[in-house]
Parts: C-alpha cells; sequence; structure tokens
C-alpha cells in the first residue's frame, strides 16, 4: 500500500481496485440466505463508484504513519482496509436510500438502474439497512488495540447519523424550493456529504493511533475538502452530460434544489472551489512530504473528470 | 437497579421507566437541527412499547454479575443503560421501516400513526437511517473495557444485519402468500425477531464481562425465548382484537402470512410455546437464583398481556 512513488491516477486507480477486492471479502456471499438480499446489497456496493472515501482513509492513515516517522505495519494495513470498506458500505446505503421513490426517485446510477429499480422497492430499502451495521461489524474486526476500535466507531456513527449524513439529507428533502442563504447551503452540505468524507480522513488517522497535532490538521484539511466535494458536483451538475455523470444530468436543477451554483452563478462556484483547495493545501502543510496523497487527492475533487 | 425483590410486573414498569428516560436523555433534542428529523426520531422511539429487549439486557446483567458472586458496579449499571438504549433504538427503526408502504404498509402502531403518517415517508425512512448509527454511538460511549465494549457493537451488528434482523424480514416480505415448512418460518422468525432478542441477551453478559460458562446458558435461554415470542405473537395476531393489540389485528393472516398458527392451528401453536418456555428455564437451571429475572421473563413473554 506504501507506494508513494506511484502517479497520482495510477495510485487512486490501485486503491480502487484493492478496496474492490476488500468489499467483495467482506460481503456476505450471493449464495447465502437471504440470497436476493445479498445480491442487492453487492449490487449496491461492488462494481464501480471512485472510492474516494476509501482513497481518503488510505491516505489519511498513511500520512499519519508517515508524519510518526514510521510505515504502517500488516495489522494496521488490514484494519485500514476495513476501515475504508465501512466508509464505502456506509456511503453506498446513502445511495441505494437517496434513490428511492419516496427520496430522489432515481432510475439511474453509475450508469446502470438503481437498486430498486434492478429489484425491488422493499429490497433496496433492507438492503441499504442491512449495510449500516456491516459497517460496524467491519470495524468491531479491526487487528488494532480496541480502544482505538471504538473511537473509529464513534467518529462513523456521529458521520452517519442525524447530525452528520443522515441529517444533511432530511435537511436536503426538506429545503427543496426554497432559497437557502448559502451559510443554510453549507451546514446542509457539510452533514450530507462533507460528515462522512471528513470521517473518513479522521478514521484514517485514529486507526493507525495518529498524534493529535497530525489529527488537527487531518480535520482542517477534511473540512475544506469535504465542502469542496459538493461545490464540485454542484458544478459538474450543470457543466456535464449524463453519459459523462453516469447519473441523471440536471437533476438538481430540474427538482429546483438550492445548490453552490444557483446560489453563486456557476464562477462564482469555481471560486470557491480554488479558496477550498488552498485550504485543504495550507491544512496540509504541518505534515511536509507526509501529506502528499492527501494534497493530490485534493487536487483531484476539485479538477476531477468523470 | 438490583431490585430482587420487587415483584415481577413491578420490576418491568421499573425498567420499562429506567428506559424511557434513558432514551430521552440519549436522544437528540427535538429543539436541535434539523428538528423536523429529531422530531420524528423521538416520536419513533419514545412513549410506548413494553421494552422487553432492554428488560433482558437488564437482567441479564445483572444475573451475570450475580452468577460470579458480585453485584452491579455504577460503571457497568450505566454501560448496561445504553446497551439497553442501544438494542431499544434498533427495535425502533425495524418498526419504523417495516410500517412504511413499500413494506407492511401499516397505519397503526402502540396504537398512534406510524411515523410516515405522522410526519412523511422520506422523513420516516432517514429517522430509521438515524437511529441505526445512534445506537452504535451510545455503545461505543460505555464506561467498560473498550475490548467488551468492541464485543457488544460486534454483536449488536450481526444481529441487525443480512444474516439477523434485515436478512429475517426480507425473507418475511419474499414469502408473503407461499407456504413455509415449520423449518422454513424457524429460520426466519430466528432472524428477523429472535436475532435481536438474542442479541439483548447476550450484550448484557458481555457488557458486565460474564465468563463462558455463564455466556453459554445465556445463549441457550435466549435461542429459546427468541422463538417464543414470535409464537406469542402469531398466537395474539389472530385471539385478540386491533384494541388490545395497539396495532391492526389479523393482519398477518389478511397478508396471507405464514405464521406459527397457520402452519400448526393455535392449540399446536400454544404447545410449542409450552416447549419452549421449559427449555429457557432449562437453560436458566446452572445460573441458580440469579437467572430468577430471566425466568421471570420467559413466563411473561409465555402468557403475555398487551
Amino acid at each position: 500500500m506504501t507506494s508513494g512513488t506511484l502517479p497520482f491516477e495510477q495510485w487512486l486507480a490501485s486503491m480502487a481496485s484493492r478496496i474492490e477486492h476488500v468489499l467483495d471479502e467482506a460481503m456476505p456471499d450471493a449464495n447465502d440466505e437471504p440470497e436476493h438480499l445479498h445480491d442487492a446489497m453487492r449490487y449496491a456496493v461492488l462494481g464501480g463508484g471512485k472510492r474516494v472515501r476509501a482513497a481518503l482513509v488510505y491516505a489519511a492513515g498513511e500520512a499519519s504513519a508517515h508524519h510518526q516517522g514510521t510505515t504502517l505495519s500488516s495489522a494496521q494495513a488490514k484494519a485500514l482496509d476495513l476501515a475504508a470498506a465501512s466508509v464505502e458500505l456506509i456511503h453506498a446505503y446513502s445511495l441505494v436510500h437517496d434513490d428511492l421513490p419516496c427520496m430522489d426517485n432515481d432510475d439511474l446510477r453509475r450508469g446502470r438502474p438503481t437498486v430498486h429499480r434492478q429489484f425491488d422497492e422493499a429490497t433496496a430499502m433492507l438492503a441499504g439497512d442491512a449495510l449500516q451495521p456491516l459497517a460496524f461489524e467491519l470495524l468491531a474486526r479491526m487487528p488494532v488495540a480496541p480502544a482505538l476500535t471504538v473511537q473509529s466507531i464513534d467518529v462513523l456513527a456521529r458521520a452517519a447519523g442525524s447530525q452528520g449524513m443522515a441529517g444533511g439529507q432530511a435537511i436536503d428533502c426538506a429545503s427543496v424550493g426554497l432559497a437557502l442563504s448559502q451559510s443554510a447551503l453549507q451546514t446542509m452540505h457539510g452533514m450530507k456529504t462533507g460528515a462522512m468524507l471528513q470521517a473518513s480522513v479522521l478514521m484514517g488517522g485514529v486507526v493507525v493511533g495518529a498524534g493529535s497535532a497530525t489529527r488537527e490538521g487531518l480535520e482542517a484539511y477534511s473540512d475544506a475538502i469535504g465542502l469542496a466535494f459538493q461545490v464540485a458536483d454542484d458544478i459538474l451538475d450543470v457543466t456535464a452530460d449524463t453519459q459523462t455523470l453516469g447519473k441523471t444530468a440536471g437533476k438538481d436543477q430540474a427538482l429546483n434544489k438550492p445548490t453552490y451554483v444557483s446560489l453563486l452563478g456557476v464562477d462564482g462556484a469555481r471560486a470557491l472551489l480554488a479558496q477550498l483547495c488552498e485550504a485543504a493545501h495550507e491544512a496540509l502543510r504541518p505534515l511536509g512530504s507526509a501529506g502528499q496523497r492527501l494534497g493530490e487527492i485534493a487536487d483531484y475533487i476539485v479538477g476531477r473528470p468523470h
């Protein structure tokens, strides 16, 4: 995993391939009862996505170890695999539920039918419901000091909960058709998207026992990229087409959802994105060369191609 | 909490009142943003239910301590509060999702409108989604050795997941209108209802660091009562009326769902229930007087009034 000399795009692809394998191994087999449910869970999780959250876990874990002048032990590498899998499972469940008719009612995700279109609504809901505890089960299996495991679980649980991702989703639902202020929009996205990105970064640090100075740097970095991710997403929603996105383009506009673009215009949103990228790099300065991959991920988020 | 001399019904009521208070304190305030979501979460969790799962956590924790010749420390009592709250949160979320239109489409629960009728579908789904991580967050806060916390989280996660509660629900959905064998019905209910009842008992033991002999007794006990609970429920579904049940009576029959009554008849189901009660008491024998409350809970489940 400590492949510091690979060009970024190759490193990112190798992490995506690594987490795909970890998830494949960690998920119940499609032949295990209940087969239909396991099939839907595997469909929801495997075979796609850029795996940015997993990459953040790996990069933050590696950065924390390097900053302490050590390299990852094989137990730590295994624990990072499980932590990375757990954030991907939570992310995957949230997409399944967001796509349901009572939410965004979307038919397409990553260029494929959404889970409730491929299976049915009840199966999609239950698949999402079952992915959540699996995430915590994987964390409970990490081969690190139990106190670090407990801290990781606490971080993930808060990020996924009513004052994190699920709460942001609730505010998003309630704000369709409303004119939100930039501050309200920021709060909503900070919860809906930012919280899990932050958790990914923090969990990488927690798993390897990062000290408080490292954790502070990671926290400031994660604040910036959490927001940057959403701003970039809002820009892509209006500038890219459906085929490039792999999901329905212009959906937010059509639903009259408040976005950074509707609030600031495309140019204004781009300027904010540049500021956030700068803030992410600034936060990494104390980590020195150990923060290289995290810096590259920030650049990738800001200019990210689909 | 160590109120060994209270008559059972009073003890059960005191535990229900205790967990109600713990849940009230542990849940986000309805005035915290997002208010609508927190309001729905509190509506789903507070103000009702017999709290059998919480009572099992408390009774198993107390039994384990007594069997080791000790009494509960205040830290252990606090940890049992959090463990009991976590199983109630998982149970509450499962009811909210089960009641949704894409599942059982029920309007009434504990004599009140279901969460999606009182609020809306999206809010009900998100409230359920947010209750799950809150359960794990509470466990992560338990003031016991981190290794015991990790074990508890593992037990809860497995019980709630695709090979536990959520999986049983999926099999239940898929079996509407089918003639299941008793063994298939048992597997389904063992997952859907039994897994969380078992987890409640086991977590009570884990939290106070019960030894393997105690845990084995608890496990056998929990197998029996997990099943007994469902058999009793099936009998009540056909023998009680809607007002007594606090939910729509005859619902399973109307949906043509396989039940112990449809399979064995009312008398056959009652005979099975008596066998299971005997098995529960047999499993508690090694615990001696320490198992008193658990035995009383088994009797209560078997003859339980609504």
